[in-house]
């Protein structure tokens, strides 16, 4: 039996862990710390979650006390910037905080798995970077790129569950929102990481925009290349790069929706299509709140504390 | 008054004409053909447009002897290429039959207004290459574009009344479907146009997306190019271009939305960021039924009749 | 191996047929009659619906000529009024047309059950009539009922696959249509059926809604009393005549959904309250496209065939 | 120029009353109270709303330094119990907490207008209450009425902005809710108020329900008389009563819906059909953020502050 806490356990992230590791008999869950439910019942806050867990709200010197096995970090961004050093046992952490920070490992196990099974902290990848790395990954090491352009479009559940622009039902209902357009944050994670793991430098351009749909984000990646390649070539590169991935799928024949990946743990991929230009485009799907948030944490706990890698996944 | 006739018009086209066009009390119905609907009064089929206007199914021949002012052929695509050349008065064609056909001009008054008044046959621009073409327009003309990559989000009601993949509620529902990644017709509209407004010859990349809303396109164009522009030049830039436009609207201080042009003859545009890459992302959005088809062939048609160009759309 | 074949089959209830039976290796579609998709692969109208069928528009003569063990009727109402008795095996009809007539058996299991198997035309219950009879019956056989008031609210498939009223986007999205508030087919349908049954005269009055789900239907059952029952006893009144059902849930505890039924054949029944007034609530929630039409159409199916009754319904 | 304060002016309501009054020149927002949003923007809040408006958190005391023309309270149920005694001015709490309290007067307009005028507190009425008893006073007041059963669907809004069970994206989305079945709250806000403007006893029974839809209620109003009415004695029995009322409308020949009314503070009535049982049927549709709560208590304002009973409104 693994004693697992979360910190922030009553956000859209912190729950969709709980459902998740809930189907896992080994894992038990020894602290939910909730600052604005601390006390009350998980069933009162998600009513088809039949459960009788309560969320708490511990201090860290108590957290440390109860002497963990591991601990999400499931908070706002700039809390685990400030914490993630205090606990006693690995740490997982949702938020943008440490990710290519000193000591942290970025939790993308297609690419870094060799890594996070000894890692202390694990900086969990972002929905849109985990969608554009995937889609990008297998032709950016062929050295023959030159500039991609990240498309995204995201459902609302993106925007978190505290009231704001991005998730006002008057607001996106029956709406398309484009927002930071020339987006650094994302980008930026995007390009250092596909640097690191590649060897290449590539120019990355990147867009969101929030669709009236609750979960998913479908990327369209448009890739600017200094070669041609055939259909075929491109659907075999992608195939045999991710051969071996449990949760990567290879769509030959039709191209990925968000259908495809709700409530799901997978990365579909997809299209491998060009034009007259030479660009070639690649559609990744994924829910943001699994593969592109807390799913993703849960295949990173799984290879920290020696669970199979699909353990509760599929 | 100008009796005008409208041929397919129980479709969501046909029907977005009469619905602006009863606004001009100098305009009179004299046939409202539909195959499907022909004896049904509109009032059973938009219960909503409160109107005693019944649709009818007349022959060509019939329609000939009315003498009519001008006619909408708002029928399927294939419609029009058989039919366009047998009426007696200027003809209005919604589908993709007729553009850049010889003796057709192109229906977008913004660049070819000039050409439209003395009209016999227009072709009305498609949805997706008005918003991609008044957003590509501007700069295109200053030869400093290299390639250009429209990525379009639309409303279902772009795939019509008929039951089909795209607009079946189980499947756009909560949903982005990507289709036709390297569109090569709507690419095509786009490039001729602008190559014959601006003289130049730029890369086009097109992929349209159906997101979950009714109606609206969001077009996100990422503009590649081989000089930088201050954004402030880029506003100027646009606001010169379309300084006399009646329906195009520049936004500098947000990006516009669905919300923005839902039910309106309006094309807005905003954006005007540049990134490290220098890629450069210009935002249209527009109502796929208003500017993107039946506004916009309503404005045709004021030019052809003599109306004020904003008559009923405003 | 059995041959079914299915007129009809490319509308909404035509389709779900299809999908349900698909999961029954025993089952061989030999005709899939559709008027407008004559000669279209099913992929191509359903395309998330892997299958190479293809429909059919097979003549009558042809039809018999098969040799068919049972056949469905999923025509618009009036058709099955004129070919039931031309057919040459069992025939289960979805319409309106045949229920109560002489010669067919009313199909709903739960009351009716031992005089389906034998039978050679079964009239498949309404979605609405389903609900409600499924609510009340075990109330109205006590004999205490006066009066039932039911209030249903329908999602918009219900309205079936042609373009009209009810179905359309821009007039049921975010709103609720009131329609037929003094609805005489679907009360009738309900009085007749409990009469028959309980042998009891109770006050029937019903009225339908539409509302923004597209499949599901929610019947608040109002029910007025001579007497007074404790909520204990309604819930062991109603779980004693369901006790052998395998499709009716009973839930003490919470309030069923459309959630609870969307893509089932179960019908839940809840509430069981009574107020100050003596009104007792019911409600009971189905799949309208589930339970409400094909999935019981199957159910009827395997009575008459010889499966087990939950056969490729659960 | 008319000073006015808003306490809880973020939320939902707060919000509605901003976005009423500033159509209101002669109405200055001295203070907008909200505890969470304290030194906000408005226009961050509200991307939509074009304002410089920011968000205060003033004590009680500072407020009362203002003297202010009027009050607000807009905040949860239990603020104005404690506080609406504590103010300088007159006060119209939009909770539930002074409803039929000493000393308040019930802000229905309709029914109490010449009451509402010299108030120092008003209670204005709960959403379903307002649609409930507009439904059901004229025919109440004929004495000829038993039993009304109010079944009601209302949009997500009603539960506020606060994440909870009601307002869950993937709850309420797909799905109907049916929650408090014999809700005793709303049923005696309006049994109190039906008895005290009619001095008659009716049996009042009252069921709430949520739907996919974002703002407005439509109430179904199942009446049980001891006595048949034709159709248009019911209709003009309604016309009579409503004659003069600006935000009172009749439909006689359809029956009103949630399009009807979104973003006014219209009440509107129709369906008034009887069936065989002698039940009548009365449709009330409304805005649950207009005439529902904010629009009314703006036309409360109104009355007290001398302003056209109509401004603002319209």
């Amino acid at each position: 039996m693994k004693r697992i806490g979360i910190i922030g356990a009553s956000g859209y992230t912190g729950f969709e862990l709980v459902k998740i590791l809930a189907r896992n008999p080994d894992i038990e869950f020894a602290a939910l710390n909730s600052e604005n439910a601390d006390g009350a019942r998980m069933a009162d806050l998600y009513p088809g979650f039949d459960t009788s867990l309560v969320y708490t709200n511990y201090t860290l010197p108590e957290i440390r006390r109860m002497g963990l096995d591991l601990i999400f970090l499931a908070r706002e961004h700039g809390y685990a910037r400030q914490t993630y050093d205090k606990f006693n046992c690995p740490v997982i952490d949702l938020s943008q905080d440490l990710r290519f920070k000193n000591g942290s490992v970025y939790g993308l196990p297609e690419i870094f798995r060799e890594h996070i099974g000894n890692s202390r902290i694990v900086a969990n990848p972002g929905c849109y970077a985990t969608a554009s790395i995937l889609a990008a990954y297998p032709l950016v090491r062929t050295g023959c790129v030159n500039h991609i352009i990240f498309d995204c479009k995201s459902g609302y559940s993106g925007a978190g569950r505290s009231p704001s622009y991005l998730n006002d039902p008057e607001h996106y209902h029956d709406n398309v929102i484009a927002y930071r357009l020339s987006d650094h944050q994302h980008g930026a994670e995007i390009a250092v990481c596909l640097r690191r793991c590649t060897e290449t430098e590539v120019d990355i351009s990147f867009t969101p925009h929030v669709i009236p749909a609750f979960r998913g984000i479908l990327c369209t990646s448009h890739v600017l290349l200094n070669q041609r390649f055939a259909r075929d070539e491109l659907i075999d590169l992608y195939r045999q790069c991710y051969e071996h991935e449990p949760f990567v799928r290879i769509f030959p024949d039709r191209i990925p929706e968000l259908h495809d990946v709700q409530h799901t743990n997978f990365c579909c991929l997809g299209g491998f299509e060009s034009d007259d230009t030479g660009r070639v485009v690649v559609i990744a799907t994924l829910d943001n709140l699994g593969k592109g948030a807390s799913g993703q944490a849960v295949q990173n706990m799984n290879l920290i504390l020696g669970f199979a890698e699909t353990t509760s996944l599929t």
